[in-house]
């Protein structure tokens, strides 16, 4: 069985391209409160999961020991596009852990922000592993080598401790088996582990809302969640749909997305988590489906959310030629 | 009935993403030689009909009016990526015409070539609509205008006598109405129609060999099919999967993209046309496809095609990843 259709992009009046995904929404006891297509199927989180491998940070006491606050903690758990802003705070918490860019095993990545890349090429300048858009994982994965005493050379690969940690973190939260036989490697070279939507969405509405968790692992999720909350443009950066939606939702959820059409989410009031991904890789879908998610569980009025969730489409003298949106029906039973 | 999975990208042992679609060969007569998926429903060929489109430049006389070359036959083909070679020959086309970039009506683009387009930016300018992949089309349209009286202003608009022109070669040559209530506004503001593949299929095995056309016609046809085999890099560019393949096929075939993941093209020694839509509209779906279908027809053992049929993926740090492939089994009947 295909996965349904959940979002169309139109031109004229017919639908030029179609999007199929699968979507879980669950609680923190593995109900389902939503689903659509096959949500148990594995799939890579890929960066969505960032938000959970950051619990190590705090219950390492790393963060605490070089002394990181929320906006480290937010971009410590982002995909950020390369901003002067990212730039510095991952080489500031590199320096705090006693390291430098160099120990970095993400890569180097032109900026995904346009003005950012452009300023680098201005200046003659090369890309560095600090403008990868994984830098701030990654620096605080070394705060925590640094802090425990493993070595900091060869922290991506899977038999690391560090890595073993956030297996660990992973597992517990999702209640998923995480198999080094079953995953791949991640852009920024770290393992991603094959895993099912549901196993996701669960981990999440634990994450968020801290049931079934010890109470010592629900104040470090929380103290990463607020983080997220209280810093979102260290989450993406300027006019990224995460930073944006993250704002507008004004602590009512986070929502991270990850490569190929991935989206993890956590709705803390409601006890629940979301994880989603687009059968074939495509953000323009997934974060249409999460806006509209996100106004159907959170902020069912807000301006932000709404552009995001049906955006029209122009061509290059600015024509209004089509829209992207939410095939009708795909969320009913959600929301009103 | 959801199209089949034409395409898988692996990461790791697993599937991360699926691009469905359809194919349709035809020859000349309307005989299916290969179709997978739904190839009767009708999708915007965008710029995958651009060699049809520039038939009224060959046969209104412009062409030769205007002293046209095949690298001019070529560009007016093209999707190009605003490198300054095509730059330059966009501009020179439209001043043979007696006009310049102010007549243009498709926009101003950054090229889509990243050392082009970083050029422009090094020198503090700003894209114009020269820049723009569709501008060798819009000069040739031009072209046509001022060769046969009609007013240059407005002729991206379906009632311009141009566009009428235009609309009556793919009529003619697909057999398929191409009907203004059922047509889109393309990226460079000209109407794109909607029509099945199985009439763009017929349509580019008549173009590519010349049945069921007058002589005419079919001298018209292979004169801009000659052009684009003659001056691959005019089609599309540096490192472009149309100019490589292209040249690849050694003049036994032309094969062009569209947005959205559309491809058609003609295969003249074997009489047969192919037309394709990946439905999200992936382009790395598209590509894939169309090496394979290539190193089946024409190509067998050619190394670029096979590069592009089956690439790999690799991560920031170069290491490999996955690959993108063709779903095995999909074109099984055609070729050996």
């Amino acid at each position: 069985m295909a996965n349904p259709v959940l979002v169309e992009v139109t031109r004229g009046n017919r639908v030029e391209s179609r999007h199929r995904g699968a979507i879980a929404v669950f609680d923190a006891n593995g109900r389902s409160v939503f689903s659509a297509g096959d949500v148990d199927e594995a799939i890579y989180p890929r960066s969505a999961v960032k938000a959970i491998q950051a619990l190590p940070l705090i219950e390492s006491g790393a963060a605490d020991a070089f002394g990181y606050g929320e906006r480290e903690l937010a971009l410590a758990q982002a995909s950020h596009g390369g901003e002067p802003g990212h730039v510095a705070l991952a080489a500031a918490m590199l320096k705090a852990a006693g390291l430098d860019q160099d120990a970095l095993e993400c890569g180097a990545q032109w900026p995904t922000h346009g003005a950012s890349a452009a300023a680098l090429r201005d200046a003659a300048a090369e890309p560095s592993a600090l403008h990868n858009n994984c830098s701030g994982k990654h620096a605080g994965f070394l705060a925590v080598a640094r802090h425990l005493g493993f070595p900091a050379k060869g922290y991506a690969k899977p038999d690391h401790p560090i890595q073993r940690l956030i297996r660990d973190a992973l597992e517990s939260l999702t209640g998923a088996a995480h198999d080094t036989d079953d995953c791949g490697i991640d852009g920024c070279s770290i393992p991603t582990y094959a895993v099912p939507l549901t196993a996701l969405a669960i981990g999440f509405a634990r994450f968020g809302s801290g049931q079934n968790l010890t109470p010592e692992r629900a104040a470090s999720a929380r103290r990463i969640f607020d983080a997220a909350i209280a810093e979102p443009f260290y989450i993406a950066g300027t006019g990224r749909f995460c930073s944006q939606a993250i704002t507008a939702m004004k602590g009512g959820a986070l929502i991270k997305t990850g490569a190929e059409g991935v989206f993890c989410g956590a709705v803390p009031n409601a006890g629940l988590g979301i994880a989603m991904k687009c059968d074939d890789g495509a953000t323009r879908a997934a974060e249409t489906v999460i806006a509209n998610l996100l106004l159907a569980l959170v902020a069912r009025d807000n301006a932000t959310l709404r552009q995001w969730a049906n955006p029209p489409l122009h061509n290059r003298r600015g024509m209004a030629i089509g829209e992207i949106r939410l095939v009708e029906g795909v969320l009913a039973g959600l929301g009103p």
